[in-house]
């Protein structure tokens, strides 16, 4: 083999092996592969990480080389943290709050019911204590973080009745993402697991009474709207959701001073792009789910207080159990705080005025 | 004088002259200044220029080093564009609607009353026709375009008496950013042209009535609250004002295709940035500015009615005068219509759910 293969398929040992230590100089053929904990058919959120490892390509001219690999391929979807933890690739997309089983302190890194918005994490993280906080926390997973996309506030979710009061609640199965499935569960209903391929089916079938997915442009591809015509919002366990990028340290310790900042900006790059993908094609989705007769409407609110009730209830009692847990919660809920008193002023007012008028 | 101060003091000539033809290897020493239309002590909007050329010179180790100054040094606050076209400076930042004495069409690259809100102007930029359609109108001022920051919606400025209706406006004289002084004009006020330093002391003296700037933390900084204490919102003229970074087409088109997207990637890191400041920052202030006295007010329905009123009247008469106009407005407020429909269900219903809870 020679030396661009080897560099090619050995992975971070094979890259640390063949670079001048202790850097790898900027000239040298870098060759990373990033796991994606999504399939290549979701071009917004699978998207980001092409679009991370096109800009890495082209400000290196060439000599850094990232491989973008849908879930499964090298490694099951939920099976980032460890990849990147254990080197088995150098870098990682996926949602934090997939690990929540690992450690509760995860979810932040995406959502937790009734968190902050897309705006108000992205602050937290590039200039509030986010990612600082977080950058603490993944050190013992050997993960050097960077924020890598928002869906924006998601919507919440396809239900096959109607939702009219908290009663409803009461025994609901639903395939909802891990972390939020611990408030519904406090509400009564029964969160199931089912991978994205099979949801379908079980919607269709009865096996499930509702499911929650992303948001219209995503939900589309679904096709859940044929099977469950009640399509709720807001998504009050995900305001804003955010991926992530995790680097293994020991991989982007290697990098150059150059590259490591060429991997910031691209993710950076990316982190911007996805919401606006988001943002720019889910008002056409959502008028296509209309016309082919999804029914849009909001969440009584008297499920919202209970789902509020719930999730304070939540964290009061992660705060009591969880250091790791207490350390960024109180950073962040405070943030919150501040942040919803202020977007309340001329943001919020601003949008309002707009979403009344006839355009 | 050896290379490097050459290439330091002779702006684009120099570093054409200096490169290889056609294109400056990615391995020479660049150097370029771009000159800000903000003065140091904003370190938010003129932060963002030095987060774009710490970023370059990061990226680049070194090779590619852009000097940023501010409004005065090189060339007046709003002569950017001039300075830019000419090659004057590689480099601008700025806020497009300056220069709407120009073009009217310039206002969209910033904010025009009841415009996009930031989230939708970046999705409107990156993921819709935003780019293509602003790097076509540029094209004949050599400029090549880049976003550069939002400050989110501004404030609606401050006022020495309340404003309980429509025939307040009448006759106020009120320092506002000039295109929305159209829409105050038709309105019955009388905008005002005052450089930043001198607002105040106008303003004390009752010169003026009123002034607007940016929101709670820029405003802060030149103490408006100390003699006008009504702090309306929403500045319905800026909802969510872009800042753009200006590039010489042809120091541009020298730059390795490397460099080009080093330099790509930097103005998204600064325009992401640059927003996350505001959002974090903004809750801060508007806490200190009602502890200090401010009074945070809600401008009146018939206020905002009359103001839309007005502004759909302006762009009717823009669109039947400035051809380049109708073309960037007619696809502008098509994504407008679109995306304020689907903002108004999740993410207005979570944020406003938000807003109401104790934290």
């Amino acid at each position: 083999m020679d030396r661009r293969s080897i560099l090619k398929h050995a992975g971070i040992a094979g890259v640390l092996a063949a670079g001048a230590a202790p850097a790898v100089h900027a000239q040298a053929a870098i060759r990373w592969r990033l796991a994606s904990s999504f399939p290549k058919a979701l071009d917004t959120i699978y998207g980001a990480a092409e679009v991370f490892a096109e800009k890495v390509n082209a400000m290196s001219g060439g000599k850094f080389v990232v491989s973008v690999h849908p879930a499964g391929e090298l490694m099951p979807a939920f099976g980032i943290v460890d990849g990147v933890q254990q080197g088995t690739v150098e870098a990682g997309h996926t949602a934090p709050y997939y690990y929540f089983g690992k450690d509760d302190t995860f979810a932040m890194g995406t959502a937790i019911p009734f968190g902050l918005n897309s705006r108000q994490l992205t602050a937290w993280y590039f200039d509030g204590n986010g990612m600082k906080l977080f950058r603490e926390f993944y050190d013992k997973y050997n993960i050097i973080n960077f924020p890598g996309g928002n869906t924006g506030a998601q919507m919440g979710g396809w239900y096959r009745k109607e939702i009219k009061g908290v009663a409803d609640i009461k025994g609901l199965k639903m395939r909802i993402g891990g972390f939020a499935g611990k408030v519904l569960t406090r509400m009564g209903g029964v969160p199931q697991n089912i991978p994205g391929g099979e949801i379908y089916q079980a919607l269709e079938k009865g096996t499930i009474d509702a499911t929650e997915w992303v948001g219209p442009y995503d939900d589309e591809k679904l096709g859940f709207y044929k099977v469950a015509k009640n399509y709720y919002y807001p998504g009050w366990w995900e305001g804003g959701a955010q991926l992530d990028f995790y680097i293994n340290k020991a991989a982007f310790n290697a990098l150059s001073k150059e590259n490591q900042a060429i991997v910031e900006a691209a993710t950076a790059y990316a982190h911007t792009e996805m919401q606006a993908r988001y943002d720019a094609r889910n008002p056409q989705a959502i008028k296509r789910l209309v016309a082919n007769g999804a029914k849009v409407l909001p969440f009584p609110k008297a499920v919202m207080d209970e789902a509020f009730k719930q999730s304070m209830s939540l964290y009061t009692e992660l705060n009591d159990t969880n250091p790791a847990w207490k350390k960024i919660y109180s950073d962040y809920s405070a943030f919150r705080k501040d942040a919803n008193v202020w977007f309340r002023f001329t943001e919020a007012n601003f949008d309002s005025f707009m979403q009344r008028q006839k355009l």
